[in-house]
């Protein structure tokens, strides 16, 4: 018969999920309510408030979407996108290319802009292409850890009629993002990064814009999960039964989202940076090669370029039998030949730092 | 500043979320791993053995996915359907619909078989419909408190060349299903309903040919979220990463699954019929009017027709307020004529029944 778990804990430094703070996990283990149940209700308006103060907009259709980032990015592309649109987006890692694989599963006609792994999209590029219904971003790229400067983009998506929507599951409350003054029509994010919220949920914001590109669509949406027209009457005002909210991960939401306010945005973002400083200057004393450049270094990720001589694996596996952390092996293009070491929400502090520091220098050849 | 969250205990008496056992609360608490923790994978393996003992399947991929029940619903659909397949859709309630709504969404060409609401439906009225790719059936309508047979579905799926699919979100862990025996191909869940898990995640179950088909299709599954290829990568044996699982939930999962087991499925199926039976005398001698026939009763949920008179809202309004105890109300067709009482998993209970019966015989006219 199969045993009741006993988890260990962990010292998550990976690209997510971040450690969760106790209060967040406390709160999960609160009993159940029914997803009408008003108690619940009074909840989820907490949370889209919250959630409107974190992305900074005044968005009234601001919510977690019931999956976890992924299906964030899915939202946003399965809602906007009807077959024959064009979209441009820019891939420089992973989840760009993530995101050209799902906007032609909406049948789009997708149209990449690329850049170096490691390095950041050139927005100029963006331009070259003509109109587009809309034009796709990563902000903070975890696959190379770079952080994509977004502040071109609403010009040139004006001067292509396109919407412009951006991944921030792995900014969102680590660095600044502006949604209302970046102009950002679709943005989604997830609960596990810089917000150490439980795994499982995506917040996700819409512009009028957005809804209003919605509203106009001559297909349905493919996904009914996922189709913002009928999720918007659940957690907008009519409470109209769609599925069953995932309710105790709400839970966890509601208070990870509390604790960033708690601290305030830019106390958190400012700790980001100084923890991202500490682990980078630590991680030069010990030889190791940084990846990117400073002017697009992402605080929440850092990416470690392995030399001759490391063993990868050998490393990562003695880091977790030894002290119970985790960090993370490249991914695509730098698997095998990279380290992401995330310092994400209730990550990003002096003792994780200075613990993996200690560990990797008795470690290291 | 918002406060951190004080949830009150419901009784929950709906068609679920079902009350949530103390242990399975507790287990979400435990601290968060990494999704490709060596010790989060095993906990995987463990989930899925406990699926297959309650699906009573040998069905190697048999998973959680990352979504509540209606994502286990649209995961088949999206899976196993292509653009102009016909799928052959039993409708006799919402989830049915839902299913005709979803299937459209991918593209196929649908034939509905219907039988009014309260009814099951007859299965020899798919036979006239000739060959499709799936045929598709609720097993437990919680709209209309009705469970359908599937013992002659897969005879006639074979004579019309299909797979046999099923929506079993209402009755895995309370009313007998045996995926292998009744030749199911694919099958969908919720972990809230008579598993009395946390809300969303979505365990699921493929038939080697339910693989086959999506192995030869010609055209991507429309969902990169849902797409089971995939993530049969991660829960496979290459543990390929898709998605950051919902990890704490997951947990949960293991907890709620790890109890059906301890109390054993004959048990609990046993369990469900008795406080059904209690509850129905109990509903009678109240002088109340129970829909369907003895022979389609659905165990877990019972549908309770509103005689003039009865001020439904006001009624669950006060049993929320001074019982904390949440009935449902009626769906679709049944929107303000029926009440939906669900007895599900660690709601299956004498003092859930009696609790109930006592608040109504004092609260009805």
């Amino acid at each position: 018969m199969t045993k009741p778990l006993n988890v260990p804990e962990r010292i998550l430094m990976g690209p997510g999920p971040s450690n969760v703070p106790h209060s967040v996990l406390a709160a999960m283990a609160q009993p159940t309510l029914g997803h009408l149940d008003p108690v619940f209700l009074e909840i989820m308006n907490e949370i889209s408030a919250m959630l409107r103060t974190i992305f900074v907009t005044k968005n009234a259709l601001t919510m977690p979407m019931s999956g976890t980032g992924s299906a964030g990015m899915e939202t946003c592309l399965v809602n906007l996108l009807e077959p024959g649109d064009r979209a441009i987006i820019g891939v420089h890692g992973v989840f760009g290319a993530r995101m050209v694989e799902m906007a032609r599963r909406c049948g789009a006609e997708v149209i990449t802009v690329e850049a170096e792994w490691g390095k950041a999209l050139d927005p100029n590029e963006f331009r070259k292409h003509g109109e587009a219904k809309l034009i796709a971003v990563v902000h903070a790229e975890t696959s190379t850890g770079v952080l994509q400067d977004l502040a071109p983009f609403r010009a040139i998506a004006d001067e292509l009629g396109a919407l412009f929507v951006v991944d921030a599951v792995a900014s969102l409350g680590g660095v600044p993002l502006d949604v209302d003054g970046l102009g950002i029509d679709a943005v989604y994010s997830g609960s596990q990064k810089c917000l150490s919220g439980p795994p499982g949920v995506a917040p996700v914001s819409f512009s009028q814009r957005a809804l209003d590109a919605m509203a106009a669509r001559k297909t349905p949406v493919r996904s009914w999960y996922l189709d913002v027209s009928l999720i918007a009457q659940y957690w907008g005002g009519d409470r109209v039964y769609h599925h069953t909210a995932p309710i105790n991960t709400l839970y966890g939401l509601h208070e990870a989202c509390r604790l960033v306010c708690v601290e305030g945005l830019d106390a958190r973002i400012a700790r980001h940076r100084a923890m991202s400083d500490r682990l980078r200057t630590g991680l030069l004393e010990l030889g190791l090669n940084i990846a990117g450049d400073e002017s697009t270094r992402l605080h929440p990720v850092t990416l470690v370029l392995l030399a001759e001589g490391i063993d990868d694996l050998k490393i990562r596996r003695a880091l977790l039998n030894e002290y119970g952390l985790e960090i993370g092996g490249g991914l695509g293009a730098f698997k095998g030949k990279a380290w992401r070491i995330g310092l994400m929400g209730a990550s990003a502090t002096p003792k994780h730092v200075d613990v993996c520091l200690a560990a990797l220098r008795r470690m290291l050849p």
